[in-house]
């Protein structure tokens, strides 16, 4: 938590939230609610909503149109593309409707949906509440995500499936590598995951 | 029609219609035109736009960055989730290009959009126009309608199909039930559509 | 270039370029950037950004929500449609992430996008940079172009596949015509391609 004036926020954004880290940008047209947690050194791009609830790390760039709603936890060095959209509310309903407002009663509705370390959702992608991205994975832009997506992982389509892995710079690791040739990063393939070994540029 | 001070605006929202509903909350960085009719206890979520000549019910919930354009007809309790997208425009060019200058010349260009009294329209799913969507229908999460939704349908997918039934309350209903788990609304199936009996709960 | 007082800016929009053609519109809560270059009579929607770097020609309907990078550029009388997403970065991560300070050193990570005169982006379509759309194409509404679009073809789907053939006002092109029925104009098939011949309203 730091003070208002460690962060930047512009003249036509609005920040209610005294849970923002040191660095942080806040840019035109976004708003940061009370109660609304956001690290050090993010970017919270232009018409971005963060809602009271939600948890965001450090070091974490948010692109334009994203809403990130309570129930959602984006770990640091996490990239969300621009309008790609969280849900926590798997079966929702207006809760002005009759029918639905038992429902709406308590907040037993509203869904976990956690981003990893390093991961990157793509432009216009979906995340399904209830599921976890994994670090340094990658959501492919449109993608729809319906469930888990391991670490490193490359997922693609509606819905999202497997396609391969991606490096922590965000590189394609071809199948049959186990370096990154643009990065140097090191990893070794295990039960049909990539982990991680070392940065190789030592 | 409500005088102004029973509504919320909010101060970094516009609106300019004299047509909105007692009770009715509109945030931060929505516009609602003139000319726009909205009922009475309605959430126009951030960044919203509701164009003049759209007609949206009572109790209606719109996530952050739904536009509602011309042509588009919202239902009593239904709800709009996150960048949820409608159009209203088969074949769309810029009107300034000459080539399409003569279509832009009337209004036959803007094509009508149902959504039915209670349904709800998935996260980031779009909405031909042309389309109605039922009563108490689910369209799912980035699916894309590009034809009719029957009442209490659930519809996925690009384009969407049909995958089963939804209740009043949202839940899906499984294919061997006429009674629903969470509400206990009573249907009967027939001629392959879900229709409402009751309610269960006296 | 024009003097501000040709062009329109709403008083909740932002302009901060000095490259603004005359007779274009700025909407509410849309954000022009210095350094971003928008030709004459376009129409920019609520919450559209325009980043520094991106060039639109004239005549340009940008409907709500659209963010043009750096990168992008949209030729005369184009359409893109609301919440349609461009993207300038293949292999996004969040440039604050240590793994990939080094990739976002320079500008080489941006890659550029064409949309050709005329082209229509459909309402949540996503375009993949490095990728170029056609002159008078129409990408359908929630498609996802991976690859690049011919002059007048018709895409859809997830990712976008040819689908058939767009008159330059908008109209399908059955695949046993060569005049469009709509207004008159004349093409001529070649290569599995539609190529113009002329306007034939004369």
């Amino acid at each position: 938590v730091e003070t208002e004036d460690r962060i930047f926020v512009h003249e036509r954004a609005i920040n209610e939230s005294d849970s923002v880290g040191s660095g942080t940008r806040i840019w035109a047209f976004a708003h940061v609610m009370k109660g609304a947690t956001v690290g050090a050194d993010c970017n919270i791009g232009e018409g971005c909503y963060l809602e009271e609830g939600c948890v965001i790390g450090d070091g974490v760039t948010l692109k334009n149109g994203v809403s990130v709603w309570a129930g959602v936890t984006i770990g640091d060095f996490a990239f969300v593309g621009p309008n790609a959209v969280f849900t926590n509310d798997r079966y929702p309903r207006s809760p002005r409707a009759p029918v639905a407002r038992s429902r709406y009663a308590d907040e037993s509705w509203c869904e976990q949906t956690r981003v990893g370390e390093g991961a990157s959702i793509g432009a216009n992608a979906t995340v399904l509440c209830g599921n976890s991205i994994g670090r340094y994975a990658t959501v492919a832009a449109a993608a729809l995500v319906t469930s888990d997506v391991a670490d490193h992982a490359l997922v693609a389509g509606v819905p999202a499936t497997p396609r391969g892995f991606v490096c922590r710079c965000g590189r394609i690791m071809p199948g049959d590598r186990d370096t990154c040739a643009a990065c140097g990063s090191v990893y070794r393939r295990c039960d049909g995951r990539l982990e991680w070994v070392g940065d190789g540029q030592t």
